[in-house]
């Protein structure tokens, strides 16, 4: 269950109105690495968590729940941002008289003008903020991974932090009001801590790689193929060995006449340091070690969720 | 800022797997009428309503953090519906002599059969809930409405709780399980609740009709144009008095002689009950009103959310 | 089968060009509270209606079709605000001489710039309007709603008259020509007028409340839970009674400690004044006499849709 | 202005409820080539045409008001398809014992068996069209293209048709009854005529190719660039001359080696049979041509739409 | 297999820097008629083409290859454009007094300013690229057709390269860089070059109308619905004979009259100059001719894609 | 440029049609994780990579192209998954005596039956590919990460690796063709070899972290909000040491209070092991040595692409 304070985690403040910059920092409103992504990635992949990862369980929603709490702390920045627009908004019979001198014909302009900066604020939304990105994108699950693994769910959060993390260090370079910039650096900075505490829970699961249960096959596991042709570079990517299988990296130079020779990668694989004994052995224990950890934390008969 | 406490609001039970159920269920999830689209519509709408209307942000945060809780309702049960997915893909080795003889072929076709229910229950969310309707496409933000104006917000809420009302109506007659039932009923129940709610609500705006600020143009306002033709029906919609503005219908029954007989609309316009005058005064008034009500609310200067 | 008059429903006009202005009124064309989304909703409301209630598919076919009619309204509107940009783009050998002097360097930069409004308008769609919003989203079904059901579609439109409404109170102060806010003020009007037809027709179902068959469960139905902390309020949606069903609210002040204590709301049910076997009953007897009245207006055997 | 007559355009009727095939038919209600599209696209194309080509306007009028028509034609055959769902559905309260008996626990299976063939027709719908492809899409705008030239508009509508006569006929091989069948034949012979009337008016616009204004420059027109390498084949599309141009096509065997010796394009040209001064010549006369064409057509100051 | 090297197709080179036609760019980069589109179109249809006709494969990968290389000159176009973007976004502790000093106030307003062209570019790519259009709509394989018939998707893309060509001229006339120009000249001359081949490989196909195998149905294929009203005109889609098939078109002056006089189009059918016989007969000898044609090609048993 | 060679980098073969695995392996062809995601991906990050990184210009662009090689592995997988499908529509005049006997009324409904599995692949394809996931939604560019910094992009990438490498694992279990398995498992290899491909180039930039420039504030980086109530776990991501800045974490086990008595995080700050006057320094000093290695990289005066 979800419970609300009105306070915001963060004091958030404003100096003064500003549209364009409301207009920009939707990014991280409704935007692909914003704080909706994230609240909404975490919290849906606690679900496959919680009775075999209580532990990670607990994680994902500390950190869900805080990303919801950053999200209305943006919502908020924006709507102050917004501060007169709501309110012009309802000032809506500008024939009369009165309204004509208090606006002027110049101001009527300005007022047209400043709406082109994202028309929906000003036709749609009535001067608050929307679900959207700052291209005026609706939100879309499309952005949020859970894919029922820890292994593969810790990176892909480890990769959207860095994400969160640069278009704050982005936003923070399209505004000069400090009140905004404290925000944003605090923003900022959450995620650079949520990504270690991501990397922290990865690091407790043995093995982590690959993610999954599956091993490569040694076979394809260690060959460059090099298919962008001029200016070629040999780097640790494809010369020395692999970073965590270890293997000496094969540099395919010519892979198109690689390919044929090998009759599409069927004939002649050279060996590499991985026995394919071992990996298929691997393959069973690793399977059968996580199939049994599921079976043990999953009750018998009946479901429930609530320790009640 | 949002908290979370790990019991569920309701205490859903599943009796036992059903993938098919589950598929179906992902409606009220990740659905365009779901809970995530409640809980992201009052919750948006929330910011607007903050400094001119404490009483209602109130309200919409709290009727959203409910959604929130609902959401999480849906997803565990979904969860338990799909128990045995997630550890059966764990098994991943299952070219093993031992799986073999343990799942079998037959059960191995029933497997593969079972995946084309919700593919993506299978080969993607590993066995967990997807923020997608039931049909599996991804939840999008054109579902949610917030338009700055509480006559309007409040109204569109009241219709977005009776679809989702109807969608657990029919999600009631598709299962069996009793447990299921228990908490279908609770959310279907809370959907009525929360209807009476907005509509309280609304009933405490003076005047909420029409919605916002200006009044209808009484050139226009009380005809009935009957453009579909055969089998033409009259009721209370196009005859005796309309049920807000108290003016007369005019059925206008053949709607393209009339339109070229009054070039456009622009000539021959018949006098309805409402003075002309009188609607350009509410105009004016209404508008004043808003505005400073609003202008009364904000905080000159520097803008600040919480009250620290 | 449709038809169609060159002749617009109102004699939309436009003073001068104003693609700026254009681009704000693509929300009403193909946006999520638009003119198309209005007309689609009701025509494929009307399919579920047409046998069982001829009544209300003859209104939702009224409308649905004035609402295409508005459609060309806005779009014809939207193309002679555009006027000068679709023959600037044929004249496209800008390389000659002649051209050169009659457009100018100046122009020329004031025509990219131009362009920047709306880019679509000048390099997609070569001056005509675009089935998108103001925004630039396409437009999508998925703001369309149709439930099968009149006490909830109804109810939709409502609220979808309601958000068309203040779309166009907002346009009105966007413009300054007075021949585009006429036809603006023709069309918010219609809006008003739409919503007072589907209340009437909403007024004669009965009953129409709680939407659909099934009634809310009194276990449930009448509390109120105090998600949102600090500033609580109380008013009328959760005191006294509430408005349709006339149970007493009751206030959950702390809704974590009694849904602790309640084991999730499974225990502890304090008594409304409705009757559960009262409810029971008039689930079965609602449900019985909606689903002959059905059986009743289906012809049996083969189907026919129109009456040759 | 529209107008609607409840007949339908073709007599549609069906022989027995078949969901399975109601839910492969919304891909001609609510898919990428369906009737939608089609009744938009022209729809949208026209407005454009309006002032400039009243002849091309009136053609793409009457052909979208006819696909309107059409999209009725298949709203009403779905509808018809699904006879017995809406009914069922609000047969709601299945627990009583009456209702057991009746639909008995066997029949239960079946329907929500049923449910899986599109579960929105259960679960959101009530048993209607929903405006979605046959795997449950939204429609999208994204699928329209108005281009604000003939030449290229009346091509993709060329395409349209195409692609929508195909569609329906893999849907006649996915039904045996024969009123169905009847109705598809009807709608697909429809896109052969509506394809040859585009056809039609494209050859009464002189000159017609390249499509638009600007001509094709002689240095990279007759260029074929053989890509694909292994089984090269030679046929009309590179050896010859080009159908439109006339041009001889260069095969250019190696495009890697070309390109490098050609410095990207940029040197060594090779003569075609157009002279770059006539292609100059013809840029100017074409875009004066136009340009002048729509300065005439289009009236000076104010502009206005019907002729009232 | 693909290959790539490191050269542009064409030289493609920018004068300076200029982020607003950079946007405009994205058109072609991620629009519903760019290079992306292009590219992806011809390689999907390309599958089904594979092994029944070879000549049409070798054709479609030949061109998806080259306009995969124009995607990526656009993309670097638009990189150039966006030149100093990229490093001020580096630049990111602005605080500095060194950096105050540098940038200034006023250019720091010009920067935030320039972002409002399109916010992603700022606060989202970090200067580079976006999939998207130029309005920053996500690209979406909505835009693709590949209908697994070669008369339809020949004809698809004759359509696309129309579209794809009036881009680039609209296009054209929105820049003054001469770099740029005469990169959008040899991509425009593309498209018209590919029309042609897409044209000349349409024309060895036989017969190739209708498209697909079944034949159109001589009751309904000549007729003439004249449904929208005012200013109707008589041109070769309505008088005379029509273009493929040479049947007289029949002008149904009066629709709605038809209708209803024809029971919905199920009475009184005149006589076209196409016998229903050698329709039918046409229908079984096309449908017999192209299923032993594929029948033929593929292979019995085991399916493999290579010729190793 | 791109070149093709007809040959697949895989030798992939079918044992026999499987038009339901087909539409599971959808899911790695237009699919979230699929194939055309990862090869759009690293591509459109290249772009920005090219001239300051063009050792990992050369890394991103032949994965990308060997990504584009597998996208056209698995899309000849599922073209050889549906063999007989597009031949089976092609024989479309099923009225005819002889196809009646052929094919029988039972394989007729079996027929139909099997479109259930993926309508689109039978009334819209015509037994081809089609760019959409394995629930039949279009592929999307929301899917694509690519911000202008490789310390994130790498992770983005080395995230996107593991999500695709999980599917593969998932998709293993439900075919039994001992072909299709070896293909996967050729695939599935290629994504861990890619992953470290991505990690060994992460670790050459120095340092990579935080991702981007921007340090994070000691103020609130090293704070666990413990905002999930019930069973709270610590690790180490909440007690101990930070993985990667080494600071002692703050657990907040109630956050709620913690949050009023800082007055929203903005007093009593705890000193972290790091000295803000270092970060500051260290903003600084990256942020310089960053602007200036673009600086030095990218040429004076126009931009050119390719080294001719």
């Amino acid at each position: 269950m979800f419970y609300h304070v009105k306070e915001l985690q963060f004091n958030a403040r404003v100096s003064k109105p500003d549209p364009a910059f409301a207009t920009l920092l939707l990014e991280q409103f409704g935007g692909a690495n914003g704080e909706l992504k994230a609240a909404l990635q975490y919290f849906t992949q606690a679900f496959a968590a919680k009775q075999v990862h209580p532990d990670k369980y607990d994680l994902l929603m500390d950190i869900a729940t805080e990303e919801f709490s950053h999200l209305e702390i943006v919502g908020a920045t924006i709507q102050m941002l917004l501060k007169g627009v709501h309110g012009d908004l309802k000032n809506a019979a500008e024939e009369s008289e009165i309204m004509e001198l208090l606006k002027g014909k110049a101001s009527k302009e300005g007022f047209i003008h400043n709406a082109m900066v994202n028309p929906q604020f000003f036709n749609l939304s009535g001067g608050g903020p929307t679900l959207s990105d700052s291209n005026g994108n609706p939100w879309t699950s499309a952005y949020v991974t859970a894919n029922g693994d820890l292994s593969v769910d810790l990176r892909s959060n480890i990769a959207a932090e860095s994400r969160a993390k640069i278009v704050y260090e982005y936003l923070l370079q399209h505004t000069n009001d400090p009140h905004v910039k404290d925000t944003l650096r605090f923003l900022m900075t959450r995620e650079v801590a949520h990504f270690q505490m991501f990397q922290a829970a990865l690091e407790t699961i043995e093995p982590n790689f690959p993610p999954g249960v599956l091993q490569s096959d040694p076979k394809y596991s260690n060959k460059y193929f090099n298919l962008s042709n001029g200016e070629d570079v040999r780097g640790p990517w494809n010369e020395g060995k692999s970073p965590e299988l270890g293997e000496t990296w094969e540099y395919i130079s010519d892979p198109i006449e690689h390919v044929r020779k090998t009759k599409g990668m069927t004939e002649g694989h050279k060996k590499t340091s991985r026995d394919p004994k071992e990996v298929e052995k691997m393959n069973k224990e690793l399977s059968k070690k996580k199939f049994e950890e599921i079976k043990k934390a999953m009750p018998k008969g009946e479901a429930q969720w609530s320790k009640y």
